[in-house]
């Protein structure tokens, strides 16, 4: 019974790829025409998604016109959070939905002011996993990890790994308070993705900000190759 | 396009959970019939569920007879750590799938020797989100936060929280670091599942872990009402 439902899934997931696709490449259209450089930020549940946006808005402010999109199941509370420094933020409620769509992205879009905007962070569900596979018409993924997560978890999340374009290490002003050794998670990482930066930052202390925010400026100007998978 | 995958899904995501129930009923009735309590350890990826069934097997030898299931994108690493402690380990790799189903737990169950096990762990696939839906076949489902993770986690994981049997605060040992303030997460839990008891451990430094054990023993002895949802 439970692999006949396993048999009968597989396509219905390629439909719903595909129809996903569909309104990505819209949705990447229509940012690209505007020359607004979009990021999906990925990492898992507490790794710090919305306190490195919160602390990226508020170093941003004057030199950029950044719009936010949030996903959460329930709550705003991400979406006021990051209200207090952009003054165009959505929070996309997915109530049992595990990851954001491309037409939750275009939907949100439709309540912005484009015209306004030059940079878009879409924050997406935490979640390590389902994420992956969907393309919002994003010019850049970012996985986010975080120090407290543990040395293991690239190797355990390859999909994200291969399918990043930066990879983030968070939380690093807990390293002398854990048994972390990032030249290990750096190997997992290289051994998935041997050209991806990694950079260690703190949305605490603001350590490694600079060298975030100077990738995304880089990024940004030489119009990274999108990440379309 | 978007739309129209969404209403073809719905019907189809039924099917599947009905056939999962049918599998974890049997599952259930399997693990009842030989009295082997057993727990769905739920928690986010890095919220330290290898780490904790590490110390609990520890402490339990001599005690108890345990098996465990791991479940995994990829690497056998938890699986590894864990056969240190317990004789009976089995290795889930899920490859891209984001929870483990009760087909699942049926074949690794298979590769046990159930007349040496009193006690089952299954730690699932590090999300908050997903393993919630699928009923295995346990007695008890476990919710694990980590401190790390911020004290706004019980109110954006609401699915989780309400199914819980009880809830797990782990990494207590790094509070002195964190900005965390227990009475908030804990008040979040309360609404969602008033009567759910929470307890702080540290998997590091096994600080709680008693009150654990103790929980345990008490919900295998009195056979707590089988979690079905």
């Amino acid at each position: 019974m439970a692999e006949a439902a396993r048999t009968t899934r597989i396509p219905l997931v390629e439909r719903v790829l595909e129809a996903n696709d569909e309104v990505a490449a819209a949705n990447r259209a229509q940012l690209e025409r505007r020359g607004i450089f979009s990021v999906d930020l990925i990492g898992a549940p507490g790794s710090g998604k919305t306190a490195l946006l919160e602390a990226t808005l508020r170093a941003l402010r004057g030199r950029r016109q950044p719009a936010v999109l949030v996903g959460d199941l329930a709550t705003r509370r991400d979406g006021d959070r990051l209200a207090r420094w952009c003054d165009q933020v959505v929070q996309i409620s997915t109530g049992q939905g595990c990851h954001l769509e491309a037409n939750q992205v275009r939907d949100a879009l439709a309540e912005i002011d484009l015209d306004a905007v030059d940079l878009l962070f879409i924050e997406n569900v935490g979640n390590l996993i389902c994420p992956v596979g969907f393309d919002l018409g994003q010019s850049a993924k970012v996985g986010l990890f975080s120090t407290a997560e543990g040395e293991d978890k690239a190797a355990k999340h390859p999909y994200l790994v291969e399918a990043a374009d930066l990879i983030l290490l968070n939380k690093v002003d807990l390293l002398p308070y854990l048994a972390f050794d990032r030249s290990f998670f750096e190997a997992d990482v290289r051994l998935l993705n041997p050209r991806v930066p990694i950079l260690g930052v703190s949305a605490t202390t603001g350590e490694g900000l600079e060298a975030w925010l100077a990738w995304l400026e880089r990024a940004a100007r030489s119009g990274l190759p999108a990440s379309t998978d």
